[in-house]
């Protein structure tokens, strides 16, 4: 795997840098996966051939709706579609046929050039959690999320191995005007990281502020011609896509910005009880979507998006890790590799209050699946709790380090002459061990996935050193991250500019924060 | 899924009656898994091949020990193996040849017939952990198990729907002589609860025991046509066979019970440090045993089990989890597939020392892994903590839950034109809800898993029920389940015939705790 190495220095010289050396935290971030391991193929031919038909008769009987958006409805009449009202049916295959031009993959660009992820193929992004209005963590609990947590976890993102991508909204900064926190969010992710990140959503115009920031940090040309920012555009399921997500995907897909088209689905209320009514209205919706996008501008990057989660039909509370939204996940995939289009699913889901037992289960169930599913853009990869309404200081890391484990699973399976190890078989023998041959001393450094938190010392040292569980662990990790952080450079000139974008557009408005 | 269903009953008359059956606890056990969807196929043909051909120039080569069993070598010599010392070399494709005669499934039969197993094919039975000399709970913390541990986790088990298997050692009864807790341990699993359970390893003598308590519960002649056993006789790895483990398989396989013949594999120390390599030996050593077992009786159930852990090549110590331990498990299914035999790994795997967020990390990881490697008996399916020191009664419902999770992943998905869920899509159109649609009233009750542990509730509720945790609420569940517990019946006859046995042969000998 190759991976990006930078290493914080100390500043003095003679031994104050040699004492610095000494306690330097490593700065590493993995390449983004490319899976050598097959896909787990969950519906037969029959079934997908199935799927694929009703979401064609959906869009050919049933429709879309496209809210508040008259030029959407006339680019679609133009499209051929039966548009009436604000619903908009589409003749059987012509959605799909749109969708043709849409790229299988293509290369988000990051500042530091090694750290670019190529979207689709094989390959796997891991991007955080997205979206919450609080936080968590062990010293502090529960409470409304600021532009200084919201920065700490750009920090962290940027400080984690396995996390290919600064994500967007990793919380929401709720100490800044409505209007005006997108601008310092992009800040944060341009200059505290040099990893690629998102634009903002909430409004077509600060899609555009998006773009126009990038154009600052990256050259006017180069945005044109290249995909700088990837961005969650959710539809309103069941099948409605209202004006400010459109409003938003229309001024990205024009600038050629990705988009990743994306139902949001609580199973049992904005879709189908069935999974397979489930994958139905989700392929539909994505069609629609990806073929708007299409419609905008031929060959715009778009992403195959699922969020899905079953429900507590009792309370009518969202559930995550569960064997349904699995099934849902593995078929999505499967549909958008038939498609052609990057796939966007999975990530940390957790129902847990609290970042313990229950979060963990569920998350790794999520986690696995979304490899094992063929996603290649994993937003939530880390830090969501709670339904997605917290993101936890300590399940951050937690979640983080598990990443690790999927880079490690993503391998594969090496049987060339070293792997086969007949030569360390043939020395060691009936009853000898492994430990000390040249089979084991020549391979065990890169064998086995290391974890940076959990904890595997004998009983008695764990005993004596406090009896740590995760949670305390992750805090003191936390702790010493953010410690050790270190900016990434940045040209001053590219940075004052930035600035001064971000204060001209305040001033140009008053505060809202509705 | 078909499910047995018995009902804890008031003993009083009317209101007493009516009383008892509101707050009854519902004892169901759940089929064992019948898989309908794929297994996770990591390794391609060439590697398979290789794997292949590599274990077989491993027996011809480097062969295996039979340590102080003269018996056994004498019966490898006749079946055409070369016979130096204790080493048996086996030539190439003859312990392939001999494992012919194995079943690829059988049924183990429960006192209730209802709750008999069929282990192989595409089946998954789940059984508790076992081996664990310390027990852990959340009031008492960490100490040496007893006998009153062991009743209680074989209640546990026979309460957990999810739960096809009492297990043997679920931990081991340190107040009780080692050559007598054999006896006790049998007891209760025949007596506390009435699902398939396993029988002693440690001694030929007791394995003979067993069988004997086994011709007493199921009759003698029951006994010598059908398998009523699966025990676990563990390779001494690398490719030793030690007279313990080889005579007490002797004995079952003579009596046609099943063993489950399992290397036990620390990553590096006890095989190769690479995967490719670990499954080479892995296969040499259960080819052999197996081929052992059909040379004591031709056709004596089976099982290809591979017990792995990778290891912390800082410390030695195992750990859990891994990706490395995925690929061998996933390796290790597709080998015991194409041997014909039923295959036995994974389980509830973790490192930590408490039931917190990495003991709920590694275990997800596990039984996820178990499941799509196509394990058919997956032995320490919940309740393992601490690397298999611990039996932990919080972990223990807390992972029996998530077996639920695998129940329901393993049902696959459904495409009938109900599962299509066309008229719901039809009916509730863009911008509705499908929460009162006829479709979800008609198919909510079974469309989703359902916990009967994890908390959904909004955060609220949560915190003025005491902001419990997992292990509070598992701790909570435990003790529920305990005061709830009953004996399922047993004909008096049997039950004083087994008392009478085990206090006769407690009286033979003198007690001996090493």
């Amino acid at each position: 795997m190759a991976e990006t190495t930078s290493r914080r220095r100390g500043r003095g010289g003679g031994g104050a840098a040699r004492r610095a050396e000494r306690t330097a935290v490593r700065i590493e971030t993995a390449k983004y996966i490319e899976r050598n391991i097959p896909n787990f193929e969950i519906l037969n031919e029959e079934a997908l051939e199935i799927i694929e038909n009703n979401a064609e008769t959906v869009l050919e009987e049933v429709g879309v709706n496209f809210i508040d958006n008259p030029k959407a409805l006339e680019r679609w009449r133009e499209a051929g579609a039966d548009v009436v009202g604000e619903r908009v049916r589409i003749p059987r295959g012509l959605a799909r046929k749109l969708c043709e031009t849409a790229p299988s993959q293509f290369t988000q660009h990051a500042r530091n050039p090694e750290k670019s992820v190529v979207i689709g193929g094989r390959n796997l992004v891991l991007a955080p959690v997205y979206g919450p209005p609080f936080v968590r963590d062990i010293h502090g609990g529960r409470r409304y999320a600021t532009m200084e947590d919201f920065n700490k976890f750009v920090k962290l993102a940027y400080m984690s191995k396995w996390l290919h991508h600064s994500g967007g909204t990793v919380c929401e900064p709720t100490d800044i005007p409505v209007n005006k926190r997108h601008l310092d969010m992009l800040m944060a992710h341009m200059t505290l990281s040099d990893k690629p990140f998102m634009g903002s959503v909430t409004d077509p115009s600060r899609a555009q502020d998006s773009v126009e920031m990038c154009e600052i940090l990256f050259g006017k040309e180069f945005v044109q011609e290249n995909t700088v920012m990837t961005s969650l555009t959710n539809i309103n399921s069941p099948m409605t896509f209202d004006d400010v997500m459109m409003g938003a995907l229309e001024v990205y897909a024009k600038n050629n910005q990705a988009c990743i088209i994306s139902p949001f689905i609580v199973g049992g209320a904005m879709a189908p009880v069935s999974v397979a009514g489930t994958l139905t209205q989700v392929l539909a919706e994505v069609l629609a979507g990806i073929a708007y996008s299409q419609l905008i501008r031929p060959g715009a990057p778009a992403i195959f998006g699922a969020f899905v989660t079953s429900i507590d039909m009792n309370s009518g509370a969202p559930t995550f890790g569960t064997p349904e939204a699995a099934h849902i996940t593995y078929g999505a995939g499967q549909l958008a590799r038939r498609l052609g289009v990057p796939y966007r699913s999975a990530g940390s889901f957790c129902g847990s209050k609290l970042p313990d037992a229950q979060a963990a289960y569920e998350t790794a169930n999520s986690l696995n699946m979304g490899l094992l599913s063929g996603v290649n853009f994993m937003l939530h990869s880390c830090g969501w709790l709670e339904g997605g309404l917290v993101a936890d200081f300590e399940k951050f890391v937690m979640d983080a380090d598990q990443l690790g484990v999927l880079h490690g699973l993503a391998k594969g399976v090496a049987y060339d002459e070293n792997a086969q190890a007949m030569d360390a078989i043939r020395e060691v023998g009936p009853g000898g061990h492994y430990l000390g041959c040249a089979h084991t001393q020549a391979n065990f450094k890169d064998a086995f996935w290391k974890t940076e938190l959990l904890d595997y010392k004998p009983f008695e040292t764990w005993e004596d050193e406090g009896s740590r569980d995760t949670r305390t662990l992750a805090a003191q990790r936390v702790e010493h991250l953010l410690a050790n952080y270190r900016q990434p450079e940045l040209d001053p000139g590219i940075a004052a500019a930035l600035s001064a974008y971000v204060e001209e557009k305040k001033a140009s408005m008053p505060d809202a924060f509705m």
